[in-house]
């Protein structure tokens, strides 16, 4: 059995996440890669995705790994499944591995960008990419609050309030907002995140930029693992992952 | 009868072109601004437009305008239609201006921007906004080649066959290849263009990019006004009209 790594892209419009859903009959990312998989070697398998990502939330970076008996050389995967799979989604690169490597449990960080769109009038090309803000966000606020996520830190306040997750103490390692023009982005690098953990961190940081709350009170909800102390959730749309770090990569 | 200008953002991927198609129930922005229009006032009426862009081709800056018998001061009319209007249109401005303005006769220049995406692999973020072309392109020689459309010329090699414009010299006063990242621009700007005559451009761009034609072989089909001398019409998805210049704007 050989294993095998794929960093793929989505627009993740068209979909209800990454991940396959029990007894759901939806379209996901997962379904579209192993359907591509079956087309090229003929198995049907299970991939192992390095998480989910929700409806609507896109990659430039995801990364999977699925066992194959198929004897096609590496290098041939991408080219092969990209024929077979939707345009919104593509394989950029393939590569045989380690039998240990394992998409979720072998990565150590992972980098997510979340945007923003902020003009007066709405984009009519943004608006499946961007968080749209009907004015200006104070970037220098948000920066002094995104700066208060760095080091380890318990996210219970900023985990959506379904999950039971025991730990909570996650580490950042960068955390950064930056302006092109009308797009601010906040990029985040962990080496893990709680679900909707990014998400309510930019709602908190979309608060701070429109002088809603106190850059420090982020410092606050960390301290009270309230989740009322957060922000709100935002959009899914805004979302992509970027990248995911292994050892060996 | 106040006279509204009005300058419009879209996405042009779900859409027929900009114009109104006699005959034909196809959906166009045309049809779409003047819906909100006649949702806003109350008043059915036909918009003039700066010119027609393709089916699948965006705006940055198309230019429309309408006479009205409303009242609604004018900076109003983007928010009451932006509200009315799909999402992939967006009114960024709207004025009162002359009687005598018409978007069509009035302007003086527009600039349009083709774009190219290079890379192996295809894109699932750039499918309806770029030319995916699967390698890449020598700029230089694309630049070499972008200069030669500069001054007055008879484009009649430039033109879609079905065309029957009796004079086929336009002026291009700028024309240049920009790159950022795997993103590869044309931006030319000229005092009008014939019916696909910027896909034509980019079409014969390409062959030189991709090494398949000299860059001078644009003077001979300038020379020659054979459309069989210039090169291929490139995908309509690749452009975006930009601005559109007026004497008081």
């Amino acid at each position: 059995m050989r294993n095998i790594k794929l960093v793929m892209e989505y627009d993740g419009t068209r979909y209800s996440g990454f991940q396959e859903q029990r007894g759901r009959d939806v379209p996901t990312i997962q379904r579209a890669i192993e359907n591509a998989i079956q087309q090229t070697t003929g198995e049907s398998l299970r991939i192992i995705g390095s998480g989910r990502t929700d409806a609507g939330v896109h990659a430039l970076g995801q990364v999977a790994n699925f066992f194959t008996e198929s004897m096609i050389p590496a290098e041939k995967f991408a080219p092969a499944m990209n024929s077979r799979l939707p345009r919104d989604i593509a394989i950029i690169r393939a590569e045989e591995v380690d039998r240990k490597f394992h998409a979720r449990f072998s990565a150590l960080r992972k980098t997510y960008r979340y945007t923003w769109f902020t003009r007066e009038i709405r984009s009519p090309f943004w608006q499946h990419y961007a968080y749209q803000v009907y004015g200006e966000l104070d970037i220098q606020a948000m920066q002094e609050a995104a700066d208060l996520f760095i080091g380890e830190h318990d996210f219970t306040a900023f985990k959506a309030a379904q999950t039971d997750v025991v730990n909570c103490v996650r580490c950042i390692y960068n955390s950064e907002i930056t302006a092109d023009g009308p797009l601010i982005h906040f990029t985040v690098e962990g080496n893990g995140f709680l679900r909707h953990m990014i998400r309510i961190m930019a709602g908190t940081l979309t608060e701070v930029g429109m002088g809603k709350r106190e850059a420090k009170s982020i410092e606050h909800a960390l301290n009270s693992r309230q989740r009322s102390d957060a922000g709100i959730t935002a959009p899914a749309h805004g979302l992509t992952l970027l990248h995911v770090t292994y050892e060996m990569s």
